[in-house]
Order: structure tokens, then C-alpha cells, then sequence
């Protein structure tokens, strides 16, 4: 953890460039934490699980998983592995599902704990069921018609999310899932990776402009999601960290390059 | 899971290429399974941790790891985060560790749990531990002396090592502790990316002539040791696996370029 120096610890500090922009920064919006849940889900089909084991211990093992339209994840285990035969003995379960694309400190990544009963899904939702994890995990056409896997679905009933150091949140079952899924939540590792690798000084800009950080000297994106995107600094009085919201809220896949680029020019004042 | 055509499987499709070799490839040895789950521990900071939650949950969530030299890992967490007063509830414990460089198929892929009972080390312990947790987890230094976090050794009891799809095995926790770690562990991630952008003629001829496969038409590393290496391979009837072995096992780090170049150079005749 380096220290950072925040918008408000600034005014302190004196420095002549700040009063022009101090003012013009409002907080930009984020994601709520049933929406970083959401979309932590959504960015990945790798999980750990944990099940209680037949001697006592807490069971932590590997799944790949699938999911349903609000969330609820699908698994699909032999019935051979420890961790199959632990749910047909007692069907409680969690799962912690991490950002595929960590930061280097990984305490600083994203990750939410899915807490609940897992449940042999009936007729109905089998089928559904059975697809959401073929379409997340297809290696598993391979096998998806052989006796010996057993199909889960989790009912959540407790979530903890973590966004990195000091964010985090408790979020009930229900705002889990009526949260809308992050229409970018895919495009959006691709797109943090472009920016910091092409378009440095349309993120210094930003950070100058419209990030309330004049003096800033480097940025790096973050993250990026429907709301804005995240930006790490370098300024003259040490590491930083701010945050630009897009005009608007985006609401459909493919939108994130267009309003970017609206951001960067807004940035250069065109 | 593709369809493997084994060595084995070979003999009866009567190609006519293959008496030459087949009696000339003894089986390349491995690492036991205590060496390979040795080996996955030493080879990330990062594992899911499940704990039992005070509502009854198995709990799993993020933490970050450092490691004793017997592989006992070593936890370092917030009082205030949930798996901490789950421990100090009720100690019993696992840790799953995956390979930090999975397969695209990541159940293809190594994974090692290790279940046993977290143990507050006593004040001769307590700074060996801390230390081994900062050099595996360097951000720690921030807030190493800080009160409020928790440093934990686990017991180890009981281990489960999944190398993959139909690769597994337990082990007790003395072959653990007792098991050699692999000293190419660090080295072998760059070696197999570097052999596959730069090497894929050589890998091509080690499969045709050391491999067993004088049918291959391409040649994949997918990981390598202080025993061999693994490829995967394009044949002409169908996709194949095969495991090349090093002249000798390789007893020091840094030996694994040259045990490489003079299996290269085996393969080609040389």
C-alpha cells in the first residue's frame, strides 16, 4: 500500500494550480457493491469453493462454473471429487470468485464471497442450467452427458464483496440479484490494456483536466466500467489515484470506445 | 478433453513408422505428487482460504501467502476481515493454491489443497513467519507492524494434490514437509514461454525422436521440471501427449537452460 494523495488531502498543501480545478470535479459515480458482484461473476468461469469436508475441515477446491441470468452459479462436479461428495452430504457452499485480471498486489484486486445452499436444480432449470455452464466452461461438452458429474445450482443467500483495500461491502441475496450486469463488463479488460498501452497521454489529460490532478506527470488506467474509469498518477507531490465518469451511465455492449474517446477529447478541451 | 492418443494406444493402428521407436522411450519419470503440490505452493502468494463462518457457512475468500522452508504457508490478515474471527473461532482450515499460470482449460491445470488447523506462532516462530510472509508478499511492509492484523502458520493435516484431468492423489502431511522442492520451480514458467515462441522446432524433434511420436507434426510445451518436460502435440492421428525426460535429474536452479539445449541437441542427432 503506498500512500496516496487524495483530492481533499490536497487543499492543504498549497500548490497555486489547484483552485481552477478543485471546484470542477464532482464524484464520479461507481458501481454499487451488488454491481462489482455482478460483474466480478460475470468476468470469469474460475472459482475456489468451499464445502464442508467429512472430517471437520473447511474444504477449499477448484471449480470452473457457469451462471444464470441473475447471477446464481452453476456448477458441475464428479461425483469422484471430494468437494461433489461433500454437497451430497451437506449442501452448503460458498464460492470466491476473483478478477481474472488482478492488480500486481493482489490484495488490491476485486473479489466477492457467494454464500449459500447449493441445490440439485429440478426438470425445469436443469436444462438451463446444464447450458449456462457448457456456454461458460466448453471443454465440458465433452462430458456433459455422462453419469458421474452432478449439476448445482447456488441459492445466495449471503454476499461479501471486496473492491481492494478499505472497499468493500455487505450485499443481501435480493439486491444481488435484481443489480444489473455491467453491459461492458467483457470489453473492459481489452480496453484498460489499449489505453495504457496506446493512449497515455489521453489519460494524463484526463487526469489534468477533468481528474482535479493539474500536476499529475504519468497516469495508468486501472479499471474501467458503465460509470467512468479509474486512474492511478504520478504528480510532483506523489502517487495518486482518480476517477472520470463518462457523460453518461453506457447501456449497451460496445459503447465503452465511443465514450472514451468523447472523454479524451473533452480532456483537450475540443 | 480431447481424445489422447497414448503410446500405448499406438500399437495396434499399425503405422508403420513407429517399431523404430516405441521400445526406445522408457517412461520419463515425474515428480510425486508431495514434490508437485511442494512445487505449487512455492510458486504463487495467492490461494482461497476456507474457513467456517460463524452462521455455518464454509467460508472461502482471497488471502495472500508466504511459506516456511518445510512448505507450511504462512497467513497474515486483518482482525477485521470475516476469515479472521472465523479463525479465531474455530482454526480448522483450508488453502487451495492453483498454478498461477493455468491451462486455457484451467481444470487441466494444478491445484493443490492443504487442510489442517491455523496456529498463532509463538514469539520464536512468530518472526521467521513474518518475515517469510513479506518475502512472498512485499506490500506487506506497509502495514507489517500495524495491530490489527493476525499472523497464522497452518498445521498441515491433510493434502490433495488434482495435477489435472484424471491426475491425483493425497498425500500425509510428513511426505509434505518432507518432499524437495523442485529447484527449476521459479525458472520453469519462462522456460516453457520461451520455448514455445523460440523453440518449436527443437520441441517438434525432441517429440519425433526422444518422444515416441515420429509422426508429430507439431510440438507444444505445456510445462517442464527438474525431471523433463511436457508436450502436447498435433499427430497425424489426432492430438497426442508425451513427457520427455532430462538426461539426469536437475539438482540446482538455473540448470534447466542447458539440461533444455542438450536435450535439443539429442533429439537432432547431435
Amino acid at each position: 500500500m503506498q500512500p496516496k494523495v487524495s483530492p481533499g488531502a490536497k487543499k492543504s498543501r498549497q500548490c497555486a494550480s489547484e483552485a481552477m480545478s478543485e471546484s470542477e470535479t464532482p464524484p464520479a459515480p461507481r458501481r454499487t457493491a451488488a454491481e462489482e458482484a455482478r460483474a466480478l461473476v460475470a468476468s470469469t468461469n474460475v472459482a475456489a469453493l468451499a464445502t464442508h469436508s467429512d472430517d471437520g475441515y473447511p474444504w477449499a477446491s477448484l471449480v470452473a462454473f457457469g451462471s444464470l441470468d441473475h447471477g446464481s452459479p452453476v456448477l458441475f462436479v464428479s461425483r469422484l471429487a471430494e468437494h461433489a461428495r461433500n454437497l451430497e452430504r451437506d449442501p452448503r457452499m460458498s464460492l470466491v470468485v476473483v478478477d481474472p485480471h488482478p492488480r500486481a498486489d493482489v490484495l488490491a484486486s476485486g473479489r466477492v464471497t457467494l454464500a449459500g445452499t447449493a441445490e440439485r436444480p429440478g426438470p425445469e432449470l436443469a436444462g438451463v442450467a446444464q447450458e449456462a455452464y457448457v456456454e461458460a466452461v466448453p471443454s465440458a461438452k465433452a462430458y456433459v452427458d455422462f453419469g458421474d458429474f452432478s449439476l448445482w445450482v447456488l441459492r445466495i443467500e449471503r454476499v461479501r464483496w471486496v473492491g481492494g483495500y478499505g472497499r468493500m461491502d455487505s450485499v443481501d441475496a435480493e439486491a444481488y440479484a435484481a443489480a444489473e450486469l455491467d453491459p461492458v463488463v467483457r470489453e473492459a479488460p481489452g480496453a484498460v490494456a489499449h489505453l495504457n498501452a496506446d493512449h497515455a497521454d489521453a489519460l494524463l489529460s484526463m487526469a489534468r483536466t477533468l481528474g482535479g490532478y493539474p500536476d499529475a506527470t504519468a497516469a495508468t488506467c486501472t479499471s474501467i466500467d458503465r460509470y467512468g474509469l479509474d486512474l492511478e498518477l504520478d504528480t510532483r507531490r506523489g502517487p495518486a489515484t482518480t476517477r472520470i465518469a463518462f457523460a453518461e451511465r453506457l447501456s449497451e455492449p460496445g459503447q465503452l470506445r465511443a465514450a472514451t474517446v468523447a472523454l479524451a477529447r473533452r480532456a483537450r478541451g475540443e
